[in-house]
């Protein structure tokens, strides 16, 4: 069994990036992790009155804490991490709409004359209790409580071919992925680029809608714990990620039907192989039978993710049985951690 | 209430457009139909040796059981469109491949010099007491048994503009939007754009995957019952479905994201309008409250879905309450259709 | 030698639709036709104060004059459209922004939530005689004189599929493509879907910029004379113009990459058609010596054209001869239109 | 003036990322330097039998040259690099398919099940003498001999943000954006992201088709001498491009209307800064009077070029004149460089 580490980044230790820093700590495979994430905005949003566009400094967004140095990994290899639980640190969450970012507006890169949407931000009460964040509406007195749905945006490892990707974007390395599959109780698969893979995370929202499309979610900082494993040997092209019940492809691209067909494609091929079908015969399984469930449309790269339910895999081991067995990591291993 | 009809159309009563041809039958606000649809590939496709391109001629693809002319529906008016049961008429239902078609393929747009795919065909067992598809491997004897849900790939009433669309792309009109959600229980909201509507549909499916990557659908013919109301003086742009549960705005275009957007953009100023919220506290609420479904990602247009859980709209009453009313249909007036 | 015909329609004959019209007239293969065309806002921007969304109703944009039905054109043959002169038929050129149109503006289908763009007219002053179209700040004086390049935005024939497209769009059948190469001295080759090919143009523009990036050109309504061939038995998939310097095949869609694809594609099986090159020498040869200048990137489908010099065509014959037979049309045959 | 430098790379020298790596050699404000890059390929494909596949290890593909600390280059600065003569360093010219990757096949991103196109390989005769490439078809004795036109794919600096990004793509930072235009005579500017510029260049092209359909130019090592200068306290947030008779903005991105957005924006705003004009006007002239090239439409990112023509600009100062200054670079301060 793995040892347990803790980790408590202070102001100097987030990174913005994945690739081009220092490791900040090591883990060997089979251990767990307890840490702590910033939110988005780095913290600096905490009444209405804190337009972020203001109160931040580019390229200081999205902080991500780590990377933390996975002994033993090495390229060719695959990273498991499983994220064990996810508990909001604050009881406020914050949303906002930010200048010529988001779905719904031009933006820098789908740029056009039109001045910006307002900016204006949301708090949201967090109640951890009743499973429940609050929205309010800016104008009028509408309220709605919604699912508290912890998750991470962001969770990748240093790139490939010496790169160093913004933290705000993803990619094969994953990254700013924004999908609420990243809760607890699943693992992603990231094929390891570089020695020691250095994984990081942050971004974490105490929930968000499907395609992200005001650009931000419910931000709030988090205390996380995960497992992770390495699978030697078996490299990972695309970010994978399973849950008890799935098996999911991640595509990160523009124009969305990229991110589409990276995904379809990707899980296509994990299915022949998982099924011994061939891949026209995966195809057409995945065709009927998979989702399609989007993450985001609003960062410099899409996500889409494709789906297939486990049954339909006939009981083939997946990453040589990582997930179950992260799955089953003993609290004892993670002090402090209730179980979910 | 409503008068019952039946139509049940001759090889020649087919068509292939929505707009630029003749009505069928009439029928007014309130009343029902009960007709069929033949499968996509004319019910072509019988056995694994029927390859589509093969036994098909273009443009006698995707044939649509239609125009019904709705009386008293004028340009500006919404026509709402009830389906009541949708119950395949065949125990057998096709899929394939196609050559240069679907999403895992170049196609004759996103062209390439590449050959095309195996053009591959499959036959899936419907067992509608089960409630269930049969998928069987061509190469193998893999099997799976995959959830029957009867759905209507293609609904559409005639274009604005004078235009006649064929029935395999989908538009603000609707046409071949190719979304899971368009099944019994559902009603499809379409604005009118010519004296009369012009309401076709056709492509059944007993079930598709998200995305509908192949291309294909398993495709089959289907009894339909539906009923139909039409909103006077209420303009709608693009499609939108209600269901019991959630409503949905519909985008189709390319590239995707602008599916997304159109169907965001729509969910946004409908929230708005039906919670008397600013457009921008209705951008926030979409933004962590929706859901974003992926219709097709292979038809001329794609299409994705923008939904909000109908307990955030508090009450409000949609399109005066046509879904309520039309799913409290007396099955008297449709007879020898179940209930579901 | 054809015969002449002239054509001036009235108010009641213009199109707005490629597709689903009557012929106005009839011509034989090898006639010519000097006819008149609207400009895009049927005349009825005179002023800077005539703001199109004002003085012009939906959908009685881009009138087109025709259809001509051509006699002995048949699905399967391929209708030549040469461009024997452009005579702007006013001395005042029209152009604007309009609202949620153009490529600097979010749209209907790329939509946003941001309000539109001021809607402005700009009139230019042609002068025929020296060449010169000139431009005018609405605000400030600046002013500067442009070359008169005249052009048909708007040229096509009837869709197959049963379908009719709107004069505003184009794809497979011409249309609204844009593209200042539809100049005098470059003939048009079109597939022909319907018996009679039906065909019409329009959009006369005194000059444009590349894309169309305000998404209105410089209108101009237009005194055009035409000579038409019918190639029997040749079928053209995509749109395809000649001059006397370059082939250019013309892809329209969305999203941009599209229409490169569908150009660069159909380009590359020309020019091994015409060399005897095989693919992927030819793809070689067009990747290193072909030029690729875009259309628009405003209209509902973009243009691009691929474009390849003839002399590396060693002297093939193109549509065997159509465009150096048709370039040579007697004057006599197109009495009162000057040579250019 | 400025001192003359001379640098030669070995092996261990040159670069894949722009950004993450430490300089090679400083530069100053004013100083000119003669250089050496290699070919895309790294110089690994000499015959027809060498495919870029197996002879070149990923990521080792686009060495660049560089970086070059540029003495007083600070953020928020602009790097003006003026390209004073490319002379092709080789008589052979290489290019090839390589699977994958290019316009017309399927790709990584643009994912399908079908396999790669053939991989091969073509040989270009580079006559400098004669200003001339000579294609040779693969299949059969066509010949073709083609305007030499030597250019670099790939010039750019350190990105912002902390990134590192890989030479086979382009951004804002410049990078790979393969346009014809940057070419010798021409000036690139590039805001300056971090301390020292760090300025690398490779990718050079015997000449290359408008969109690098198949991927891959006509590649082959160039000796290159530019001229550099710091234009102090002016950002440029995207690559400028000024040649003697225009001014042209870069777009980098996907979707390639994205990357034409992007360009025509900065179009507009730089010619209103320019010329007085105000936003809509200066769209209004940029959308008649100016033109679109396309870049590569095969890379990571697409590019697209907007300009105009610099008399439409009335006389205005671009960038203080650093372009006729660099433009009127001595020779002797380049020795053993001829002028063009």
């Amino acid at each position: 069994m793995g040892q347990h580490h803790t980790f408590t980044p202070t102001a100097k230790d987030y990174g913005y990036t994945f690739g081009g820093a220092m490791p900040v700590a090591t883990l060997r495979s089979g251990d767990t992790l307890s840490t702590y994430t910033e939110d988005c905005f780095g913290g600096a949003v905490t009444t209405v009155d804190d337009l972020p566009s203001q109160v931040c400094t580019m390229p200081y967004l999205n902080p991500v804490t780590g990377p933390f140095f996975i002994d033993d990994a090495e390229p060719g290899d695959t990273l498991a991490v499983h994220l064990l639980s996810l508990v909001p640190a604050r009881t406020i969450g914050v949303s906002s709409t930010f200048p010529h970012f988001g779905a719904l507006t031009s933006t820098t890169h789908t740029a056009t004359l039109q001045p910006p949407l307002e900016e204006r931000v949301w708090l949201y009460d967090i109640d951890a209790e009743a499973g429940v964040v609050r929205y309010r509406a800016r104008n009028g007195d509408y309220t709605a409580d919604l699912a508290l749905e912890p998750m991470h945006g962001t969770v990748g490892v240093a790139p490939a071919g010496f790169e160093a990707r913004s933290s705000i974007t993803c990619d094969a390395h994953g990254g700013n992925m924004d999908t609420p599959q990243l809760r607890a109780g699943t693992t992603l698969y990231l094929g390891v680029n570089v020695h020691g893979a250095m994984l990081s995370l942050g971004d974490g929202h105490a929930r968000q809608g499907h395609g992200e499309a005001s650009g931000v979610a419910v931000e709030v900082a988090m205390h996380t714990t995960l497992a992770v494993e390495v699978i030697k040997g078996v490299p990972t092209r695309w970010p994978r990620i399973e849950s008890d019940t799935a098996i999911m492809s991640v595509g990160c691209a523009r124009p969305l039907e990229d991110a589409f067909r990276i995904s379809q494609h990707d899980l296509v091929g994990w299915t022949a192989e998982l099924t011994g079908l061939d891949t026209l015969d995966a195809y057409q399984l995945v065709a009927q039978a998979g989702t399609a469930p989007v993450g985001n449309v609003c960062d410099p790269n899409y996500t889409m993710l494709a789906c297939l339910p486990k049954p339909l895999l006939r009981g083939a081991t997946v990453y040589d049985g990582a997930h179950q067995r992260l799955r089953a990591t003993p609290q004892a291993a993670a002090p402090g951690i209730g179980a979910r």
